[in-house]
């Protein structure tokens, strides 16, 4: 019963809402950029760094994997 | 009782909602990238550094979270 | 009584509205950025700079917490 309307505002809807992972990705190369820049002053923190890295980068990838998924509901459940 | 235009907005304001999830994943990066730079400069703040860079994390996470109920209210709810 | 058009404009405009919040999370990643810089360089200062760390995060998350009422105002209210 849906409209072409409908369909249309799907794809239109799925677009805008990828527009949101950028962030994701300017946030994970923060975090990078913040780790790198310590390990070369402070090579003895390589380890702690490294796993606050991994950690900020897991958290700014969620973002994205939010848009995603509000992408993907709209493409194919709804 | 809803026409197609509605169900057709709903879409397209979900996507839009999303969009704002951006700035999450920016101020995650920017509370990593602070945290690992000081962990370098200053090792023995360590303990400190990680409780509060987790402090931001938890907030600016809160943003994107923000924006994710309003697209899944308008979605699903709605 | 209200058209369609009136209830496909209140998902868009609550949609659009969400945009607004990624000030806050890219204002709270700010301050958390400059206070963990602080914190280690000058880790005599931690209580002061926490303080207003804080107060930073309070201020930027307010403005995320307008759009979010603005959003809800829209949906549920009017």
């Amino acid at each position: 019963m849906q409209g072409d309307i409908v369909q249309a505002a799907k794809f239109i809807g799925a677009g805008l809402s990828m527009i949101g992972a950028l962030g994701g990705g300017i946030g994970i190369g923060l975090s990078v950029h913040g780790a790198l820049g310590g390990m070369a002053r402070n090579p003895d923190t390589y380890g702690n760094l490294l796993t606050n890295m991994i950690l900020g980068i897991a958290f700014s990838e969620a973002i994205a994997i939010y848009c995603l998924v509000i992408a993907f509901l709209m493409l194919f459940v709804l």
